[in-house]
């Protein structure tokens, strides 16, 4: 999504030039390029999909609502295992128009990820649960916490349901460094990734994420407290921006890795 | 401040000819005015004045900085005694640039509470620490949630340092409920505001509160939350909105009536 002005071979392309060796992908451009076919493609650059975004918006109450968001889960979970990854990354979704009960939203999120789970394990796809910043509560994702998240997916099996710890959402909670450590402890880190906070927000407050270094986040303490959680798996960078999306990509992937270099590793 | 278009006689004849006994101010509009002026013209009209807004931004790191945001604070107790309140509702600041440390900053605001407490009881006032929305916490604010702020307060004697709950900052929290709890058990409550959570936030998120009613709060739940923590004060609706700044304001201030009676009583 950071550079999603690339086409997949443009991206595969790019990776492979910078030594980058893996890549999360989004659904709606897999889909575009084909589910197996865009598999092969970074397979056979030698490149891993470390993830795949996105599923859930599970909050809806009524039951034909609740019966399009498990089916659109069950194909993402079909995407993921086709393009090659074990990583299904949820935003679990928010309240339904003219709900005012967060609490009871993340009760059907819980639900709906209970009937989800078989699925996902006869397709080796762990369920990612990513808490999105406050400020997303209402129209996108009612955990908000990594608490919150570890919570939720606590109720299942560690290798079927995990937590994202994302730094633009978790950056100025103070308790989520004990919830990460938790979660670590508990086997339940599936994936960790970056963006900077700045401000002004933009209106909508979805493609103001910053490019590292930035912003306010202090990128190696988090990377620490993954380490120290015994996180060994991929770090995703992944900034939703509109300014650097019209940038020439490619570009923009060689500053990424720069600036991962200056500011994360 | 959710009726700004008002000077403030407009705005004391407005609560007298609507029943409402009290009303919280802004600095600049009673500095505008004069402050032994205003707090005039309110007990004139037999208008409490609830609290004064605001103090704070406390989190300068130079030694500059920190004196001039010392006098500021000084200035607004004065103000706030001037005008005849008990409450000075402090936002406490973000993060200086440069700085990604909020708990290092939030450090810097416990001693700068600590330098104004003495101050503030001279004059009879009390310190309310208000937490902010987290997407605040890099400009505006450090303390994000109410469990934050408490801790901040306690360090205090609670006849001094209070705390605000303003459902617009901390609807979407699930451990507010228990922090609110303990404040009240402290004696620590100091303020209790209304404003309605509606989406797309604005650019810059400041001035995209909702009218009661409008969006995801449940005021009910906050309000008997308030109730059970046996808070007994003024409950102040406080709205940053600019469709609503460019109505009339005596039309916006009845509006708000009644939608106090319909979504909080």
């Amino acid at each position: 999504m950071t550079v999603r002005q690339l086409s997949l071979p443009e991206l595969a392309d790019g990776c492979r030039r910078l030594g980058v060796t893996g890549v999360g992908l989004w659904r709606e451009p897999v889909r575009a390029y084909g589910v197996a076919a865009a598999g092969a493609l970074l397979r056979d650059a030698g490149i891993a999909v470390t993830s795949l975004c996105r599923g859930g918006f599970l909050t809806a109450g009524d039951r034909a609502g609740r019966r399009r968001a498990l089916d659109d889960n069950r194909a993402a979970l079909d995407e993921a295992a086709g393009v090659g990854t074990d990583t299904l990354v949820l935003v679990c979704g928010g309240l339904p128009p003219g709900d005012r009960d967060p609490a009871g939203a993340r009760e059907r999120i819980a639900d709906a990820i209970g009937e989800l789970v078989p699925y996902a394990a006869e397709r080796a796809v762990r369920l990612a649960v990513e808490p999105l910043h406050p400020m997303y509560a209402a129209d996108r994702c009612v955990v908000s916490t990594l608490g919150q998240a570890l919570e939720l997916a606590g109720r299942f099996p560690a290798e079927r349901v995990g937590v994202v710890v994302d730094t633009y959402h978790v950056w100025w909670d103070d308790t989520a460094p004990a919830a990460l450590a938790a979660a670590g402890a508990a086997g339940r880190l599936a994936a960790f990734q970056l963006a900077d906070w700045v401000t002004p927000l933009p209106r909508g407050v979805l493609d103001g994420r910053g490019q590292l270094g930035d912003g306010s986040v202090e990128f190696r303490y988090w990377r620490r407290l993954m380490d120290a959680a015994g996180y060994t798996g991929p770090i995703e960078v992944e900034l939703f921006n509109d300014g650097l999306w019209v940038r020439d990509g490619f570009e923009v992937l060689r500053e990424t890795v720069a600036r991962f270099h200056a500011h994360v590793l």
